[in-house]
């Protein structure tokens, strides 16, 4: 994400309290991430995980991603491309993993209000949603390093990235 | 906390929304912790500050701690000695700062109930409150290294044992 404001995203719409099990179905976890991502929200969206594209972005209501700590729940939409997660709150392990394995997560208070909208745009400094109208619709800052870990694929490859540039400023 | 049932602890009850603002007002960010703590949810509670006793717990609502990054507003709950809060949400930003700095925060969807109550005990495995009464009231599970980084208290204290163990078993 190097421009300061993305192209549109397409957006997808959930309500209020979609759960870890929603996004990574207890019942394929044995299977790992791929096997898991077919089934990604299938009980809420049929479609979703058949057609969702890499830049998409989820709008959803509160308490996105409660639940249990399974780390696939952030995962799984990390590996279907998906760009950013809105919502007014979240689950609070489901907000810590999703930084570590590089999903962005937006708090918008009026999350509600974007869930008409077929497209989205994320603009940065200061971050904010952008409807194909050009009006801008605030959200809660997010510290530079977490957004710089969201960018960087997550809390693991960012630390990869740091070691590789101290051993190459050493050579 | 070595037992698996703690003794009951006092219980401090807010609203929904309770921000970090609240918890460490902007007024006072320049004076660090120890001069942020007298003004500690002043705006709600007065007394909280100066009547909160080690091993107190906070009851509130939803979306506990929202509002900016400031790691201040879960640093000022440890130094107050505040065990644990116990909330059904919590702002994404706080859940994550209170971990890293040793503040236990227990979910649970059924807080509401618990504020006439003048006494709760955390119990684990499962984790639960337990009422004055022997009633268990439910709490979505924490993973066993965010309670261990609490009761360690935070993630740098955490991470110094552990170096200082390894140290120990390499002489």
């Amino acid at each position: 994400m190097e421009n300061d404001k993305e192209t549109g995203s397409r957006v997808w719409k959930y309500g209020d309290d979609v759960d870890t099990d929603a996004l990574a179905p207890g019942a394929y976890m044995q299977l790992g991430i791929e096997g898991i991502a077919p089934h990604c929200l299938e009980n809420l969206v049929p479609a979703f995980a058949r057609e969702v594209r890499a830049g998409d972005v989820i709008v959803a209501g509160r308490n996105f991603g409660i639940g249990s700590s399974r780390e696939q729940a952030a995962a799984v939409l990390v590996h279907l491309g998906v760009a950013a997660v809105i919502a007014p709150s979240y689950g609070g392990l489901f907000f810590r993993n999703a930084f570590n394995l590089g999903l962005l997560l937006l708090t918008c208070p009026d999350a509600g209000s974007l869930r008409s909208q077929p497209q989205l745009a994320i603009a940065r400094q200061p971050l904010r949603l952008v409807l194909p109208d050009g009006r801008a619709v605030a959200c809660e800052p997010v510290p530079d390093f977490l957004l710089a870990m969201a960018q960087a694929g997550g809390l693991l490859p960012q630390l990869r990235q740091r070691l590789a540039a101290q051993a190459v400023s050493r050579l």
